[in-house]
């Protein structure tokens, strides 16, 4: 049916320091920005894909309940409600490539007995990623 | 190329309270389970899809990082980290149907300056979601 919309559903994360995070994502997942908007001092916004998987990026707001990571805990490791599973066909590199960029390996990618090959990370803005796919 | 896994990035959302977690999505978003694992004694995990678009539900399990909304802030609504941008062709309908469940409005279903109709609810676990699609 043409003009019915597809059903989607992407994670948006507030961030501190919302430009470097863009170049981040760049750097740690080979993500390329869709659409930006706004700037270092009103804060941006970014719809980013990797390989056609969405996500999107933006400066926090806590006066609208938009909070990062870090405005929710202490604890650098502890303040994200929300992961993302990133499923592609090498997540050996893809992990690899974002601990390069600066990420922190909170455990490795390694074959697990629910089906998995996966690994999980912590980014340089305390969001966290499941990096794997399904074992054949 | 035959073999190669499709790129893709899906939200985990952990919450207290997973079974009831599982019923409420499907009764506010028309969500079915893709897959499912465990029960309320050892925590359950689900593979939730909504018109093809995915998500993931388990319960929280802070000794693996993985927290709730709930504990995260004592502030219901202040919990989050991620919110979920779901776009739909009725995000009106969505969004009532959503609030019929038990969802609290942030704020309601309207046209926006940047181009989207949507709104912001929070769902009885505190995660977020805006809900919504781009205007012609």
């Amino acid at each position: 049916m043409s003009g019915v919309v597809k059903t989607s559903i992407s994670p948006m994360l507030p961030v501190r320091r919302g430009i470097e995070a863009i170049e981040f994502y760049k750097a740690a997942f080979g993500a390329w920005e869709v659409f930006s908007a706004g700037d270092e001092n009103n804060g941006v916004v970014a719809h980013m894909s990797v390989g056609g998987a969405e996500f999107w990026i933006a400066d926090e707001a806590p006066d609208f309940l938009n909070f990062s990571p870090e405005s929710l805990s202490a604890e650098f490791r502890s303040g994200a409600t929300v992961r993302m599973v990133m499923v592609v066909e090498d997540p050996d590199a893809m992990f690899a490539r974002a601990v390069a960029a600066g990420a922190e390996a909170v455990w490795p990618v390694e074959d697990k007995d629910y089906g998995w090959r996966v690994g999980r990370l912590v980014d340089p803005f305390g969001h966290h990623w499941e990096i794997g796919k399904p074992l054949k």
